[in-house]
């Protein structure tokens, strides 16, 4: 069952023996009929004629197609392969197995149906003119796994053209998690958020909306390094959504490299790969909490980290503490779609994190600052505070 | 249940009571995992890390994706929303319960998965962008209820230009069932498709593809007519595509009106709506067939087609031989997926039509020209007739 031949390259047979790819063959995702379609009877409701009575109410009543379709329910998972796992830009085809995987956690975790959309284009003009043109179809967006900085632009323009949600996992998902983790870190070393120092290795797509929903939550300050060092206020060679993050980051305007910017801090946040010697973790402040995120590799070795962290925590499943977005996109979908959010908002995803922090608050441990992928209370959590959110902040449409 | 209130008009709340709208509340499909995705090893396969392995088996080998996901089986079902059912130009939202109910008669009647795509742009240019844009998640792409003559035009650009079949049901389902229950209709009366001359009222989508394939079939003769008349080479009004049509049917050059092409016809087949005055049916040779397929009024009333046909057919399904492109679509991609075609050939087609008639060959009467849409022979037969017509033409990846 584990043995499938994968590759034929110079005429050679490679048998790869890997069970992954057993269980990946023929795909992971199918989609069914949730209404009967055995005879004449069940065909003329479900198809013509019935079915015409359905489109005319909607033609008059254009919301009505939340209630009498599957759109407000079904998630379109849209990449264009160009910043796939670790692997880069391997392309829409190769990048399929992730977005399916994604649907399908959507429909365990969250009971939210979803689409993996792969495009043929890395053009931000045409992606987004794509997906404002496949909008009528879904409830909500979530773009995946492209690369920086066109996601930025992507997601933005996306948000303000279209009245279903817009969400880059990759930034928002891991931002929540992120600050999930490092506020259940806090309260159980008995440190306001207010007091804490923290250094973000990566200026990337999780990077600068790890850093933006830190300041949101209140971090006393963030530094984000990118690989020239410290994103400060007075370098000229920065991008335009660098710059923006100059601007509400790095309050005490240090500039050098991530060693210097890490002398005293009290919290690593490791989004880059790459690998932060030990000199510069030593230099950090007593009971810091280190989040070495990078996969497979953490940035700062586990063995490294347990001499100086009083919190570590990885992208790992096989260390605790696991920074994973599936604790966060299902509920985040699932609380939008219920509402049937126009947008998920700011709000929305610090809501997310509080309630995701919250599960765990009664059980904290330097082993346990944030909950088990696994844990079935997340995702009800999550999807009731961002419903509760979306309608304090005005976006809910019920 | 049956009864639900989808009306809100000028303060007049209206009760529709019809169980569509209560079998349609929350949609008629959804998505289902086909791995499991239980615990932290399920996820370790179907997700990271050992999602990357086959990724990058992908990135390698291109063709891969067929194996290793579930594009090689699923089916874009595109529409804009402008020509639909009989209700028109209602728009993409309002399109997609028959779009929903499309996606689930594929999975229902050929094992193939299905999602509908209802498009927020008629420009031709754009959707044949849109859809070339899509086309590494999909095995094949199924045009529906796009309006004449863009869906001629958005048809053949997408099969030039794409490598997965593109197929516009709404002229190739119908063509195929239709020359089906013809090839049987003549079979039981002992007339050859040579000897026939044939008359189409309708010169749209079904109209043009229905006499492009009896021609294929080696019809005698075909004239087509739209509101005009008999679409001829002389007439100075014609769209490109009727030109076409032109060149290759009404051999017998005529011209002037539907009730003059029908005299001494032998074939009836309606795709216009309108109605043809029993003067005019009373005209055509003995013995005729009238397939009157305008949805929910034949265009020749079943009393009327009783006193001069041998063979009578519409669309509907309380009547004996119901024209149902369900009867083809489903057999016709699963066919074309099974074999990873690249195209959906007008070999194919033909060999979809002789399967077709062929499931009730040996129970021909003439009630009995055209199988049920629930006899289940039917899409296996079809299914192997496209898959061997796939390889015989030389479309076939494996």
């Amino acid at each position: 069952m584990a043995a499938e031949i994968v590759n034929q390259k110079d005429g050679l047979e490679e048998s790869v023996i890997d069970p992954a790819f057993a269980l990946h063959r023929g795909g992971k995702m199918a989609v069914q009929a949730t209404v009967p379609v055995r005879d004449k009877d069940d065909l003329s409701l479900a198809y013509t004629p019935g079915v015409a009575k359905v489109c005319s109410a909607i033609a008059d009543q254009p919301e009505l197609v939340d209630d009498y379709t599957w759109k407000s329910q079904v998630v379109a998972v849209v990449t264009d392969g160009s910043a796939v796992l670790g692997l880069g830009d391997i392309g829409p085809e190769a990048s399929l197995p992730v977005m399916e995987g994604k649907a399908i956690l959507f429909k365990q975790f969250g009971g939210v149906d979803a689409v993996p959309l792969a495009l043929a284009t890395k053009d931000a003009d045409d992606i987004v003119e794509t997906v404002a043109r496949l909008a009528p179809s879904f409830g909500g967006v979530n773009l995946e796994d492209i690369s920086a900085p066109r996601c930025f632009e992507i997601e933005a323009r996306l948000k303000e053209r279209l009245d279903i949600p817009v969400f880059h996992d990759d930034q928002h998902g891991t931002a929540i998690v992120t600050l999930a983790a490092l506020r259940n870190a806090a309260k159980l070393n008995g440190r306001g958020l207010g007091e804490l120092r923290a250094v973000i290795s990566g200026a990337g797509a999780a990077g600068v909306a790890i850093a933006r929903i830190l300041v949101e939550a209140g971090i006393g300050d963030v530094a984000v390094c990118d690989r020239k060092g410290v994103v400060s206020r007075d370098r000229d060679d920065l991008t335009e959504v660098k710059r923006e993050l100059a601007g509400f980051t790095n309050k005490a305007a240090r500039t050098g490299s991530l060693g210097s910017a890490l002398e005293g801090a009290d919290v690593f946040i490791g989004v880059s790969g790459g690998t932060v010697p030990e000199e510069a973790v030593a230099t950090m402040a007593e009971g810091c909490f280190i989040f070495a995120m990078a996969n497979p590799n953490p940035e700062i070795h586990p063995d490294v980290a347990a001499k100086y962290a009083s919190v570590f925590a990885t992208g790992r499943s096989d260390y605790p503490n696991q920074i994973n977005n599936v604790l966060a996109f299902p509920g985040v979908f699932a609380g939008a779609l219920q509402v049937r959010a126009t947008d998920i908002t700011e709000g929305m995803k610090l809501a997310a994190a509080e309630a995701l922090a919250a599960v765990v608050a009664d059980e904290l441990s330097a082993d346990r600052v944030i909950p088990s992928p696994f844990d079935d209370r997340v995702a009800p959590a999550v999807t009731a505070a961002v419903a509760a959110a979306a309608r304090a902040e005005g976006v809910a449409r019920r």
